[in-house]
């Protein structure tokens, strides 16, 4: 089983790796990072680069699609070459999936018109803009089309996925594994439970997800 | 304020990740990925490499350190250089830190003994052995020393680094950007919580963490 990540400038590091560590210890999955050009891609802190190990059009027929989120995303929206890619590739997967604004660029690519779709809480209108019915869940699935909310909300994704694909047991073994036992000393994580004046300002802000 | 993080062969990628998406969004925080030589550093899947862009040698005196876990700390458990390394950075240091494994590095180094740590729950008999008092918690804090268990609870770590270091608002503004509000779809993330044919077995198939 291929899972297929696609790494682009300024992407969101966790929204890849969460899912990675969790879909990558599935057993027979291999994972590929792709990217138009193979090397280091750098994520939105800058401090970080993710190696993309084969190019676009050496990922032909993946599995699994995680597309992950990121202020770069914006920046491929109107990019024919990569939501060919994503469009080509979905035509042959078993998941075709996404973390935070990742779920723009299958919207964009068409891919999710008319169907419920999530994203990060600051993205979720564009979602509609670009055809699909935003649902304000942290974990969508639409089909073999599941989205995750921001960044963090992969690894949920992630997890849910496994045990479609590996079955229960499987998912938690690997629960386990990564110790996946969430202990957030804040109680902040969705706009529902944090202060109200605290969502305004990161609205306010011109916060690129993400 | 310069967060350091150590890279190694055979590091866990989360174990880096998770604190590195939260700690990076700190204001005035720069990160710096770290390792003996420069470049792409495998994590322990193998399918995917981080880049270090400073050697040891160019990072002296961070404000904090992070040393993830992986199967790779069991090759640095004698590595003169890396363990003297860790040593004389932390001797600058406002916050040493550590997931998973890690903390063996951690211990190995000197810097533990005979205070409470953590690590992953597969590996704490191991920190035992190296002087530290081991805590089966998910977050341990001594001193400036704050270790987590395994591979996922780095985002707690660091979620709770975040607060004492920037304010509970800082921390809460943070968690929603990322949207950690966990809902993980089973409840096996810890030996407590998971069947325990299931604990049995991971212990059983000599499982490296992680």
């Amino acid at each position: 089983m291929q899972i297929a990540v696609l790494l682009y400038d300024r992407f969101t590091a966790l929204d890849a790796v969460g899912p990675y560590e969790i879909l990558g210890r599935i057993p027979g999955a291999e994972v590929v990072f792709t990217a138009v050009r193979p090397g280091p891609v750098r994520s939105d802190l800058g401090s970080l680069a993710l190696t993309a190990d084969a190019t676009l059009s050496e990922v032909t027929a993946p599995d699994v699609l995680l597309v992950p989120g990121g202020p770069g995303t914006a920046d491929l929206l109107a990019d024919r070459a990569v939501l060919d890619w994503i469009r080509g590739v979905d035509a042959g997967t078993d998941w075709t999936t996404s973390v935070c604004s990742g779920s723009l660029l299958l919207a964009a690519a068409g891919l999710l018109t008319g169907r419920r779709a999530t994203s990060h809480w600051i993205a979720l209108e564009h979602l509609a803009a670009l055809g699909a019915v935003p649902a304000p869940e942290r974990v969508v699935v639409d089909g073999k089309y599941a989205t995750a909310a921001g960044v963090s909300a992969g690894i949920d994704l992630a997890l849910q996925l496994t045990g479609r694909i590996a079955g229960d047991e499987t998912a938690r073994a690997v629960q386990l594994v990564v110790e996946y036992d969430p202990q957030p000393p804040y109680d902040a994580g969705s706009t529902a439970k944090a202060p109200a004046e605290l969502v305004a300002a990161l609205r306010a802000s011109g916060l690129a997800v993400g």
